[in-house]
């Protein structure tokens, strides 16, 4: 699997949020070289990716263990992803505070029309005879798809190692409590290792929000 | 598939909460005969599904006409769907105003182990020729769980027809949505015939508030 | 303030779902004298609300110690909840995965306008002086009333005491997150007093999936 | 009141999403040009927010015209919202797909305490005569203060049109359905106010998208 950031909310949105409800925005350490004019120049803090300690540490406190955890919603993130399996779709797709755009099979499935290269469209089990088996299976499906029949028909033919790609939108909070179910030990395997890869595809300053929700590999 | 209600909110909790936004509770027809002393007999009241015609044409006016859609979520609806396939939940589980219980392959699928009936688990595309290609592909299931592999290996190679079950919340509001978009003739054929058989299923009082979003068959 | 329910699910439906995942429905305890032909006979389940004790305890164990808390959202409770103030009410909408409908200010302030009862319209701090005050306030909202000024102009000198009503929905997860919350000592007392009713106003036999959310009074 | 936009998802990040569906990318015209290396300079692409014009016609297509909604959940709108008044924030509040951090009447209160500037505090009605009714009623606050009442009493005399201050993060999705109720002429005057200014304050690009649900004025 391959998942990659493709936007996220800057840091100093949810310090900001925070600061709101007491009203201490005078006490933000997000320095003017850090957003120069944030309240001025408006193209300029689009593109800032910054906070300052305090501010850093006042998202910890009130965001995790102060449980004030809707000020952490601020902060979105989309990623592609691509390459997991429709199995681990299965489980993603549970998670509901979440947006998502899928590959859609219906549209799609003519792709392995003519194409004998399999194993590109399969995720690996880590078992040479059970991936074996699935290139089997995929055969029967491109028979079905030489046979005529419509996507409609085929796709419930397709195993569910067969590999889909998406963007996905999550917030923090929502991704907390996807990180700290999805890495447990007892998760399938396949989503643990997605929850790992989501986890360090964030950006570098944001990861100390969710390290206490990441359980040891 | 078959199709169950299992439980609903009454259609008069409804009308009193339409009735609390303009406090004209004492304009509600629905009667004493029909919920006799709602507000003294606790007891009674959780067993009664009436609702008298003003007040079910006030619904009708107030969440759909006028749009005040946030009244209808307080009617929920709890079904017992059973027989769907895995592609079909793949579509279902995209539907995020929902709360469902999904049996889990992960824990469930040593029931194939030794059992030959393979026909029972699955959905039939209504196709002959891809009905018996998806049975050869229960058959690779079979022999990789006879192999001894862990569940969570094999169920890479399930077919998307494989038959699932779930039990499924949803309010009156988001089901107006679910059925408008799959009722559409552009919906996956398994997925708008079970729209259709959840609108059947629906208590019959209740089905004229969901009339104009299912679309002809 | 007064709170009642109207209508809840039966935890027999929430046991149900659990046992969808595992496919244990045969291990259930919720008897046949409790819910005779469950699946036979719908117009007698609709009234039910037993669970039998293996059921109970397994509805505790999955949704809440074993953290798999979407089960639980299939279980709703629709409260009426009359005499809080506005005040309490601005916490109360910021619970989002609730439904509520509210008395309008907008509609039905014109109630003021010859009524002298002030104090039936408002929430009372516990302290004269302060009560005394928000009864002047009230003659000055009377006062503009009787000006001939619209409610949309007149609402805005409204107290925050003033009392509201509401038909409250909410699932037994999203309740959980309340009463954590709003049972605390640091949060309002108003809200906190909504809490303990709330709590209270729980069928007996659903409270024991609450109790550990709820803090010391 | 004073709106401004904190932060937003680029356009793109949406036609990449819609894309995934279809498995279309290589289709995008959002160049090159525009977002270089989108998928290898990721530096860069934080900071673009382009989309090519067929780009954009995707987006309202499918989006829009074939309500596909959730496509524009990607979208996200942080904004700034300054000197509303917790009568217009009781209505705000109800939308529920949206995260709001609001200043605290609970740890802010004393503001009042010391400060006979009250017009600031206070949003107008427009009418001269409640506007000045509202003064005396922030008088009699201003007393209870300094009789030495804790906020958490105190607040409960606060009039509505008391002014508040929040950070709100909604999604496309959503805000269309914000914009479209509350430009209508039956929504409450400053709700309305406050719908044509976020409407004002989105990026132009965007504001294609939100055109059709905006009510005129």
């Amino acid at each position: 699997m391959t998942v990659q950031l493709l936007h996220h909310t800057p840091l100093w949105v949810c310090a900001m949020s925070i600061r709101k409800c007491w009203a201490s925005e005078d006490k933000s350490d997000t320095t003017d070289d850090m957003v120069i004019g944030h309240y001025l120049d408006y193209d300029y803090i689009q593109y800032c990716d910054e906070a300052g300690p305090r501010d850093k540490e006042l998202i910890h406190r009130v965001g995790n263990k102060n449980k004030h955890s809707s000020t952490l919603e601020h902060l979105n993130y989309s990623f592609d992803i691509d390459g997991i399996s429709r199995a681990c779709l299965q489980e993603l797709a549970r998670h509901r505070h979440t947006s998502l755009s899928v590959k859609s099979t219906r549209y799609t499935l003519k792709e392995l029309k003519n194409d004998n290269g399999f194993n590109k469209y399969l995720v690996s089990t880590g078992d040479e005879e059970l991936d074996e088996a699935a290139v089997d299976q995929l055969i029967i499906v491109q028979q079905a798809l030489q046979g005529g029949y419509s996507n409609d028909k085929v796709k419930y033919l397709l195993p569910e190692s067969y590999k889909t790609s998406l963007v996905w939108t999550i917030n923090a909070r929502s991704l907390q409590n996807f990180l700290s179910l999805r890495t447990d030990k007892s998760a399938l395997w396949e989503i643990r290792e997605l929850a790992y890869e989501l986890y360090n595809k964030l950006p570098e300053e944001h990861q100390y929000l969710f390290e206490e929700f990441v359980k040891d590999n």
